[in-house]
C-alpha cells in the first residue's frame, strides 16, 4: 500500500514503524524540521518536512496515488483538512486521529475512519486500573456489556475449581463466559469441564460489565 | 477513596473528569499554573500547583491518607518517582502512564499497575483501522488471540445464515467464537441456531487473530 | 442580523468595524487574549477569547441563531473547519477568508463565498501601480476585460475633447467605454458628445484591458 | 525594468513573482533571514537580507540606477523612509504599501503612489459579501457609484429579458449601466437588444451604488 | 515650553529629566510599558504608552501645540517619520538623535536638528582618551583645530611659567590660545602675565589640534 | 600600540574603526556570536568571542602585554572587573565607558580613565539643541563657562560689525572671548578689527555661559 | 547583625534561611522579581527587587550600616564590584561566593573572604565518592593532609581492635590519628587501648591523604 | 574504570575533569547540545546528547559495563532514574547528587552514595564565614563536634605558648584536640610542649564545635 501519514509526533511515529515494518512505501510529513528529520533518519520513508494543510503539499506527497491518509495531529481542523483533500482525490481509506469527541459527525460526514483521542482512553485506562486494579486490560461493548482480563490470584475462591462447579457455586453472575484461559503462555477455549488455576489469565464477557462480584471471585479473600 | 492525582493535561484531566464524577476526594498536583487554575475552576478538586516530584509536595497533597495514587505526567522520571514515595507512604493502589515500554521493569519492580503510553496505543489502532477498516474495536490476548467488533454489511456472505450454518460452509475458521450480537441496540449471546443479519455488530474471539478471512465474511464482496 | 466574527486581526477588526457601525448584533471569537480585550474595549460587540475551531466554541458564540458566520484566519483549515460548523447548523450566509487560492474548490464545496488573501489582491494592486502609474483602481472582468480609473494630465492628447473626436482621432482602442467621468466631486454618466477635461477622473471599461495606448491619451505626452 | 522590491512577506513575495514573470530585473531586500533564503531560492532575483532602512543598504541595492521601488513592509515609518531615499535618488516610480490610512498625506508629498492595507480592503471585501452575497467582485467610483459583479440565478426576474424590456418593466434604477455580460466563457458589450440569461455575469455600474432592488431582480426570487 | 519627546530609553530620560526640571510642559511617548509606568512614576510629565510612529499617537500628545519635538529612539525610520509629523503641524524647534550619520540629509531637508549617535560620539571619546589620556574633555572645530582641556601635572614644563614666558620658550606650537585657567575651582581668563601652576585645569585652543608636543608641555617628563 | 577592547556593540564599534584605522595591533573580546563574527569580518583585528569577565580570557586575549585596555560594555561591573585585571596586569592606559555617574569613585580609585554613559551625554546635547537651537556644539568648563559653536545668521544684529564695534554697541556680555571664526572652510583666530559677516561659524567663549543676550546677537531679529 | 545578602538562588535561599533563624536583621537583594517576592513571603526579612551591581541600590539597603555582606550570586564581576561597595563602605565583615578559582586574588586584594564555587566543590566530592565509596566527608589541610570519615564495616580487618593492636598489626599507615570515634550516636575521643567496632563512625587525619590502605583496614575483605 | 557521568553541567564538568584527569574511560550524557559539544571539544571522554532519564541511552552508554554512574542533574527524579536503572543492570559503584534533603532515603534505599547539594553546602560556608571570620574550612562530624582550621594572628592569646601552657591557661575548653599545625608550609602534629605561633594555620577538633572562646584565643585581642 501507499501510505500518506501526517504528523510524526508521539502518535504518528508509532504509526509509521508498524507501517514501514509491513514494508508498505510510507510518506510521511511533518512540520517540525527536528522531528522530521529524526523520522527521516530511523525509518524506511520518505519525509516531507511542511505543513500539511496545503494541496500542494498533499500533491507533493503523492495524494493522487495513495492508498491509505492517515492524519496523526493534534488539532482537529487540520486532520479535516487533510481528510477532505483525501475524499477530494479518492484515496481509498482515509483515518483520522480526533482529538474533542463533538468533532466526531464532522469527520464521519467525510466518511473518515476516526480514533479517538489518545488522552480520552488514556484516562480511561488510568481510572478503570483505580477501580478494578486486578483487571488488566477491557473492551466496551454496546449495552455496558465488557470484556476483560484477570489474572487468578493464589487462594481465590474460583481458584481450582471446573467452570459448571464455579457456577453451581454462583461465583459468576449470569450471562457470563469464559472466553479464554491463558495457562504457562497457552491459550485455550474452555469447555465446562475445563477448570481455572490460580496465575490463569481469563479472558471474561460479562453482559452487564465488570463488578466486584466478578473481581472477587478471582482475588484472594 | 482519597485520590491523588498528578498532571492536569489532556490524560489527566479525563481522570479528574471520572474520578470526580464518581464523587471520589480528589487532590490534583499541576506544575504549570494556567492548568491548575482551570482544573480548579472545572472540577469539584483540591488542586496544588507545584512540581509533584517533591517529596514535600506529596505531604502537602496527603500521601499519607491516600487510597490511589494516580500519575499522568509525560516523563517516566518523574512518575517513577512518585510511584517510590507512593510506595514509602504505603499507597495502596499505585497507577502511572507510561511513556516508553523499555521502562515497564522498573515500575514492576514497585508494583505499580501501568497504563501504555497513549501515543503507543493510539497509534496501533490508527493502524489497525487501515490494516482493516471494517473492524471498529479491538483487543489483543496473550498468544497471537484477538477480540473484536464488526459490523455486517448488506450482502455479506454472512448474512442471513445461522452460526451452525456459516460453520459448514467454512465462512470461520476454526476456534472462532462469537461473543456477542447487537442487534437494534440489544446485546445477545448466540447460540448455534441464532443467525447474523446485515447491521449486525458481532464481537469475535479468533485463536489466531483477525484474518482477511474473517473480515471478508462480513463483508459485502 | 446576528454575525459571528472568528478572527479580530487587521483584516478581522475592519469588519467588525463595519458591522457594528451598521447595528448588527456581532459576536467576535478571538484566540489571542490582548486582541479580545482591546476588540472588547473598541467596539460593541461580544468577545469570546477562545480558539473558535471547536464546536462548543461555537455554540457559545451561539452559532445555532446567526444569519451569518464570517471567519478572517490566515490558517485555511480553521476557515474550512468553522465553514463546516456553519453549514452543519443552516447559517445562511457563510463568508470566508482564503489564504491559498488552491484551496477555493474545498470552500466551493461546501458553498462558502471566499474572498481572496489581502496579501495576493495586494501584491497585484502595488505591481500594477509600477507598470501603469496612472491607473488608480482597477477590477478585472472574465476574459482579460477591465475596467479602471485614471486622472486626466494637463496636456493630455484626450484633455478638451469630446468622447466621438477622441475616438476619431484613434485615441482609444475599440470596445473601450467610458463608463464614468468624475469632475469637481460630482459623477456624470456621459454621452457622445461629453467633453473629457484635465483632472477629471475617468473610469473606463476595456475589452482587452489597460495598454499604454490607453494610458498614454491620458498622460501628458 | 529594474525594480527593487523591498519586503518578501506574504504581499511582497507575490510582487516578486509578477515581476519577475514578467523578466525585470529585480532586488530584493529582507530583514528575515530564513524569508530571505526562501525568495532567493523560489525567485530568479536578487535578495540581501538586511533591513532596507538605511542608505548603506539601498545603495547596494542599486538605488541610482533603479527604475522602480516598491516598499510593501508592515510599518508605514520604514515604507516612508524608504520612499525618501528613492525621492533622493530620483526613482521615477515610487510605489508604497500604506498601513494607516491617516498617514496617506505624508506619502502624497513625496509624489508616492501608495496602495492601502491589504487588511483594510480585505475586510470590507468579506463584509460586503455578507450584505450582497451575490456581488462577487465591485470596485467603488467617487460620489457614491459603484461598479459590480453578478451572476444571474436560475428564475431571476430579469432572466431571459432584453436591457430594453429590463427597463421598461422597472428592474432596475435610473442611471444603471450594463457595462458587460460574460456568457459561456465570452464578453459582450451590451446594446438595447441583448439579452440577459441566468448564468450570465453581468457587469453594472449604478450611480447609486449597490442596493436590495437591483440584487433582487438578479436572484430567483 | 510644550515639548513632546519620543522614547523614554537611556537617552531619552536624560532628556525628561532636564526637561522636568526647568519646569515645561512635558509628553512622553514610550512603547515599551514597563519604561512608560517607571518615567511617569518618576519624573512630573503625562506619559502615553504607544508606538509613535502614528499620526493618531502624536495627535494624542498634542502634537499641534507642540513648541518643541524631541526623538530619540534608535529608529532612523522612526525619527524621521516623527520629524515630518512634527514638520506638518509646524512645530517649532524639531530635534531628533540621528543613528547613521549617512542618514543626516534626510533630516537636514526636513530642517531638523540632529545630534549625531551616542555610540559614534562615545567611541571617539574613548579612543581619544587612550590616544592622549591626560585630555579631560575636548571639542573639534571645523579644518582641524580643536579645543580640550587638561589638568597640569606636577614638574610638567610649563609648571610655574608665565604665558610669555612658555611662549618664548617654545612650549606651545604657534594659534595656540590658552582660553581659560581653572585654579581651585575659580575660572580665569589670562593674559600674558598669567601664570599657569601645578594642579591648574587649562582650556586651551589649538589650531591644528592636540598633538604630542602640546600635551607633554603639562605633563611631567 | 597593542589595545585589547572589550565589547564590540555601536560604542564598541566605533572605537574598533578608529583603532585599526590607526593601524593599531587590536584585539577584540565580544560575548554575542553574530556580534563578534560580524567585527572580525569587517576590521582587522583579532576577535575572541567569550565573555570579557574571567582572568581566562584576558590573558587569552594577552592583557600581559597590552599598552591599552579599553572597556565599553553597558554593564559598570563588567567593565569595573576588567580595570581590575588590567591594573593587576599593568596595562598602561585603562579607559572604561561608565553607564551610572556614581560609580565613578569606584573606577577613580582604580586609577582608570572614564568616559560618561553615551546616553547621559547626548540626553545633554538633545535638550541644549531645543534651548539655543542656533548652537551646533558645546563644551561645559569647570564654574559655568561654556564654549560653543554659532552661525551667524542673515540679518542678525553682529553681523557686518567688528569686535570692537559689537563690544562698544554692547552686544555681547563681559568676559566673553570670539575664539575663531570659520569662514568659507577657512579658520582664523580674530583680533580686535576682525569683522564678523554673515553665515561665519563662531566659536564663543563665555565665562558664565550662553544666554539669550547671546544668541541673539547672532540671530535675525 | 545587621547583614546584606545578594542573590536569592538557591545559594543565597540557605543563608538566607540560616541568618534569619539566628534572628539577625537581614535585607535581600535579589533581581527576579518572582524569587524576591518569593523570598520575601518565606523568610523574616526584607527584600529589594533590583539589580545589587548599583550603588543607588545598596546604599537603599543600607550599607553604610551593615555589619556584614554577603554576595551569593554567579557572577564574578557583580560579587566583585558589591565587595568593593562593601569596602568602600567599611563594612566589616564581607563574604563572596566565587565561581572562577582563578579570580581568587581580585577578591582577596579586598580583603573579602570568598567560598569556593559550590560546583567545585560538589564536583570534587561526587568524583571522590567514586573513588573511596566508604568515605562519608572528608576536608583538605596543607600539604596534601586530610581529615575523613568512614563506617567500619562488619569482618574488617580493624573491627575489635584497640587503636595499639591496629598499629602494631599495620593496619594503619604512620602519622595516621584516628581523632573520634563515634558509637551509638555518643561521640569519643579515643586513647591507645580505645577499640573499634563494626558500625563505628570513625574520623580519621592521615598525613598524606586517604589510601586503598587505610580504607582497606575499615571493609570487609 | 569505566565510568558514566549523567550531566555535563556546572558540577558535572568538574567531576568530569576529575575522572579524565585520572585516565579513567569516561561517557557523558547531556540534554543540551552546546552543552554537549563544548564537553566532548574539552576533554577526553564520549558524548552522547541525549536525556538520560531512558533505559536505551544508558544501554547506548554501556550501563552493562560500567564500573561508577555518577549521576548530577539538578533533577532529583532524573537522578533517582538513573540510580534504579544502574541498580537494575548490577553498576558496582552508584553516587548521586541530591538537590531536596528530604529525598535522602529514596536514594538510601537504592543503596546510592548520595553527595548532598552543592547549593546548601555552599549557603552553610558563606554563613559560617560571616559569623566566624578566622576559620577557613570545617567538617561537622556526629554530635555537634567539629573540625576546622584557624590562622593565628600577630598578638593572639595563644601565640607564643606551648599547648601545655595553653590548657593550663584555660585559654582552650576542654576535649579540644590541636590534630594539626602547619607553619611554612610544613605540616606537623603536635604534641604537648609543641608551640603556636603567629601565622600558623592550626587545625582544631572541638567536642561542642567552635565557639568563641576558641576563636578568640587566636585573634588579636
Amino acid at each position: 500500500m501507499y501510505i500518506i501519514i501526517v504528523g510524526a509526533g508521539r502518535t504518528g511515529s508509532k504509526v509509521i514503524e508498524l507501517a514501514t515494518q509491513d514494508d508498505h512505501e510510507v510518506v510521511v510529513i511533518e512540520r517540525d524540521q527536528k522531528l522530521a528529520e529524526e523520522t527521516s533518519a530511523t525509518y524506511d520513508c520518505m519525509v516531507i518536512n511542511a505543513d500539511a494543510a496545503s494541496k500542494d503539499i498533499m500533491l507533493e506527497a503523492g495524494i493522487q496515488e495513495a492508498d491509505a491518509l492517515i492524519s496523526t495531529t493534534e488539532s482537529d481542523s487540520v486532520n479535516l483538512m487533510i481528510s477532505m483533500l483525501g475524499k477530494q482525490y479518492d484515496v481509498e481509506t482515509l483515518v483520522s486521529s480526533i482529538n474533542d469527541p463533538q468533532h466526531m459527525d464532522l469527520f464521519g460526514d467525510l466518511g473518515v475512519n476516526i480514533v479517538e483521542s489518545p488522552h480520552e482512553l488514556n484516562g480511561q485506562y488510568l481510572y478503570r486500573t483505580v477501580q478494578r486494579p486486578t483487571i488488566r486490560d477491557f473492551m466496551e461493548i454496546g449495552s455496558g456489556a465488557e470484556i476483560f482480563e484477570l489474572t487468578v490470584e493464589e487462594g481465590a475462591p474460583i481458584a481450582g475449581l471446573s467452570l459448571i462447579d464455579a457456577d453451581s457455586e454462583g461465583l459468576l453472575p449470569e450471562e457470563t463466559v469464559i472466553v479464554a484461559i491463558v495457562r504457562d503462555g497457552e491459550l485455550n477455549i474452555p469447555r465446562g469441564q475445563s477448570d481455572i488455576q490460580a496465575d490463569d489469565t481469563v479472558t471474561i464477557f460479562v453482559k452487564n460489565g465488570a463488578s466486584d462480584r466478578i473481581t472477587d471471585a478471582f482475588r484472594e479473600s
